[in-house]
């Protein structure tokens, strides 16, 4: 199934969506409007406002709180999305990240600021204990995923473990955040809620593993940016943890020498070649599958319905898709 | 009265204040607790801390929620102090702000949203709607006025209004947030809270005021950082506003060239004394002393206490000190 199809059962609840969320940017402060138009423009898959909205269809029709979470979900994901956008030198030091060039850094540290500081006003109008725990703990997973991922910068001796950890809190938490509170908003059911953040959350990894399978394998034209950004940018992903574990200590200290060195035209190559021949992109492919299947494992008690097919889907894309 | 003087009567809340607030950074990530060491160890004046417990000592004995109330908004304010040292090569190309040397952009980001998340997920375990509201809201004005100021960069053009409207959401807020909260802890009184919402917003008012006007006239040794830091990085502030309202268009028309051309050794020099010889710096005060005592009066019919007094004498130093 493609996107398209996935989101068809939500296609009506996705527009109502696209109208509230562009509200809940509104100011009076030009700034704000202009950053806000760039943003809504260059629009992302909306996966997490659809994550929300099929998560609430599984059991009855998404109401307008379910809307709502759909646009904090997103708010949030886009405060943390303008937040990377801000680099350093030392993350510009071998290459040229898409370092947004229309503001400058600290526009773009208060543009995030004031994101994340609109989701959380907003979660607080919806006066549920429960939902303003849940988001407020994802925001600060969010931040301590990408802390512990900038404490592992050019660190070829992290871990499998640690690897598994950030992409919990950097990625997965905020799927998981959004399907538990989708869920709950139609069924009521604390358990229904639990096997969807658990859904969302190895749905999360799956989608995850796969972004930095494509990092290293992608076709640069058809994901729209070039390969090896990760490692470039000093991060150390899963292929290349597990080839680093496989290989011999001569090749591990050469590609080490290479991740640490300077970046020359050869060293990327290099690097995939080495993690191909030590299993490494076979193996995180095969760990994306794992959490593909846990997620769908976690639908099995859920009643039947449209919403249920396209999040079944949902976790095939995750690992399937070519961007 | 001095600092010192000031914060006598909660000098023992202030002591607890700091156990909880060093508590509530920790987490098991070794870059996140060396940051926080250094925060700790490098802390400012801990005026809004005091300001809560001052405020909550009026009514009665600071509890445990007034502590932590306190942790939350020095929490608040601490990740703003961390998101404006990340600067952009524009605020750069005049002169050298105090960048944090010890972390690049991106760490300094993450480390700030964390802060802010940390201090989020703090007033949701404390249960209060009301708090929640007046905090969330407070965390959406300080980004939306630092914004706002951001906009404003090297605009001579600015109006005396847009400048008070910028601090009142980026410096204001907050105190007038923490003195409000603090109030009603102890008092349970919806009115008190309110006279003290207004106090916090006048002292706020008076105290950046009055920072403005020691980028002008403050003594370098005693301020600690060199004057004219503002100008140079494009922070048109009251002093300036009003002598360009009041100089001859001729004048106006030069220093508006200087503001935007090259910086030269001469430039804040020629600003300074233009500033001076306008009425500038004399309007400025004049308008910091009339916040000063309009917070002063706010607290006519509160009872009399040490708390009280340490208040009234707060709202001096805010226009009285050299630092």
């Amino acid at each position: 199934m493609d996107v398209k199809s996935i989101i068809a059962p939500v296609e009506d609840d996705l527009a109502a969506f696209e109208i509230d969320f562009k509200a809940t940017f509104e100011s009076k402060i030009d700034i704000i409007d202009q950053i806000a138009d760039h943003l809504i423009k260059t629009k992302g898959k909306r996966l997490r406002p659809a994550l929300v909205l099929l998560a609430a269809s599984t059991h009855g029709k998404p109401g307008g709180d379910a809307i709502r979470v759909a646009a904090i979900i997103e708010l949030i994901h886009t405060a943390t999305l303008v937040h990377d956008d801000v680099v350093d030198e030392a993350a510009l030091r071998r290459g040229s990240p898409s370092l947004n060039s229309i503001w400058d850094n600290h526009v773009s540290v208060l543009m995030g600021d004031y994101l994340l500081s609109r989701a959380l006003c907003l979660i607080v109008l919806m006066e549920s204990r429960d939902m303003m725990s849940t988001i407020s703990k994802c925001t600060e997973r969010l931040s301590k995923g990408e802390l512990l991922q900038a404490t592992h910068g050019f660190d070829p001796g992290i871990s499998e473990e640690q690897y598994f950890n950030i992409i919990s809190d950097k990625t997965a938490s905020l799927m998981a955040s959004g399907c538990e509170v989708g869920a709950y908003l139609t069924s009521g059911s604390a358990d229904i809620a639990e096997s969807f953040r658990k859904y969302g959350e190895f749905l999360g990894k799956a989608f995850q593993i796969t972004d930095d399978v494509l990092d290293y394998v992608g076709d640069e034209e058809t994901i729209g940016k070039p390969t090896g950004n990760d490692a470039q940018a000093g991060t150390v992903t899963l292929p290349l943890i597990r080839a680093l574990e496989k290989a011999s200590p001569s090749e591990n200290a050469q590609i080490r020498g290479l991740l640490n060195g300077e970046w020359s035209d050869d060293s990327w190559p290099t690097i995939v070649d080495f993690t191909h021949k030590n299993g490494g992109i076979e193996y995180a492919r095969f760990r994306a599958l794992e959490y593909s299947a846990a997620a769908k494992a976690e639908l099995v008690g859920i009643q039947e319905s449209p919403a249920k097919e396209s999040l079944l889907a949902m976790a095939d894309y995750a690992v399937n898709r070519e961007k």
